[in-house]
């Protein structure tokens, strides 16, 4: 039988992660952020008012939307217009994800398949609840006798987010016109010192997909996933500093560190997906496989 | 570049597949079928109006729900009283999906995790939009070379259902009180001769989950998938008749052949799910990759 424990605490980390979806969430007062009459995020209330300073880029809350002014009819104007806006936020003590101000753009369209229509700064995205796009690298090992190891990343005690706790191999942000695998090649590059022919060996698998809310806003990301399967002597190696230590774990003992608190919550679905993908998960012995499987995918 | 009428066909048939979520469905007139206070389905308008002819069995609708009367308060007598009314609307020659009453219980619950509070006839769970599951069993191999075939089934001409169609190396509902991999190594058995030993050493690697509508009613299922890597020696062989021939084919051409209208439709989506898993798409190619992983996956 499966460990009820971990089972349930498996299962609030994914109820945790799709908070929006859950009753109580801001979600029922947010506003639909509209470009050219299509969405593209869930503005929160407070976010609004703010936004009422700024007539002349946002227009006045309509229907259950706020709307780019149809003046700004293209990706530069949209793009340049709303920085404008985020640099004066800046200044605004409680925004606090704008201290995280990073210089990345991210692409902005209603979904990934369609023509992005502006790009905005990845620390303003969860004000908007603009959906983010993501690269995870499952980095992991199969020894002769069959057995799988994983290695998973440290993150900095002086990273921004997650300071101190586990990470995926690499893992990064896609930023506007960088492609899905160019992005992995980088990141693994940066993160571990991986050799781009090394990184190039990845494999598409899956995406994770997931929207929370928490003070600073709303975040809607969905994560391309891949596997590397690495030679056993390989040791990825701190890089540029966004990593402390690399550890090279046996996957029962990766399985059971799910349900500690030591994991980036995001990173911890990553690594389920694997875990279910890889059949270190029993359909019948663990009941909420389904639940499981549906909280990694929630996007309606 | 991926091939874009592939891409739209497969987009299409997801879409299909989930027209329930979209607008101009039912949803929104459906009323929630309730036992003891919780969701365990949708009701279509006509239907509501047909149970109205049985206020012994159901409360009449409140607070956009039908409930089943409070003095079926068990298991049993909730199954048994449901089941007189069924074998009643039976004769109602516009329930056309009763006409293929297969005398199969299967457990109606909130979720999969959550113990059954009674039972209903297969045939009749899509008046209810009551959830169904089932077992997918994706059977291949691969060559010395590396090259992947995957083996496919064609239904027999005189199934009830998608007769004649393409359909995964076998697959089956769970009725109640029947485990999945027994179930797995049943349908194994039966549809294609393989043997239990083999049978059972399919590994659990997913779910995939759907709801679409169509004249006959709701159907919400989620399914069970296995993948059975099979010997390059091994032929799958008629059974019980349910199947009409099996044809091992190169990867390349059951992909293919997902965008042709020669596959039952959820069997389709167990087969892109196998094609995403095992890295036959690209990220970066193919544009709809994430919506195609949601698609697969949608149950809120």
């Amino acid at each position: 039988m499966a460990n009820t424990y971990w089972s349930e605490k498996t299962l609030q980390l994914l109820r945790r992660m799709n908070n929006f979806y859950l009753p109580g969430s801001c979600r029922p007062n947010c506003l639909r952020f509209e470009i050219d009459g299509a969405q593209v995020g869930w503005i929160p209330p407070r976010v609004v008012l703010l936004l009422a300073r700024f007539p002349e880029v946002f227009s006045p809350p309509h229907g259950g939307a706020v709307s780019l002014c149809p003046i700004l009819n293209s990706y530069g104007r949209r793009s340049e217009a709303v920085d404008t806006v985020l640099q004066t936020l800046r200044q605004d003590e409680s925004l606090t994800c704008l201290k995280g101000w990073r210089d990345e753009k991210y692409s902005v369209m209603p979904k990934f398949s369609d023509a992005p229509l502006m790009w905005m700064e990845r620390a303003a995205t969860s004000l908007f609840g603009v959906k983010r796009y993501g690269v995870h690298i499952n980095g992991y090992t199969v020894s002769d006798s069959g057995e799988v190891s994983m290695w998973l990343a440290r993150r900095s005690p002086s990273k921004q987010t997650y300071p101190g706790l586990l990470d995926n191999l690499a893992a990064g942000g896609l930023a506007a016109g960088v492609g899905i695998k160019q992005t992995l090649v980088k990141e693994c590059q940066e993160e571990a010192c991986i050799p781009a022919a090394t990184a190039e060996k990845a494999r598409p698998v899956s995406t994770v997909s997931y929207t929370y809310e928490d003070e600073e806003g709303v975040f809607a990301e969905s994560q391309f996933v891949f596997d590397l399967k690495l030679p056993l002597d390989f040791q990825p190696t701190v890089g540029d500093g966004e990593v402390q230590e690399f550890y090279l774990l046996p996957i029962e003992e990766v399985k059971e560190m799910l349900a500690s608190d030591d994991f980036k919550p995001n990173c911890a679905m990553v690594v389920l997906d694997f875990l279910i993908r890889h059949s270190f998960i029993e359909a019948d012995t663990e009941p909420y496989y389904q639940e499981f499987v549906e909280g990694l995918h929630q996007t309606l």
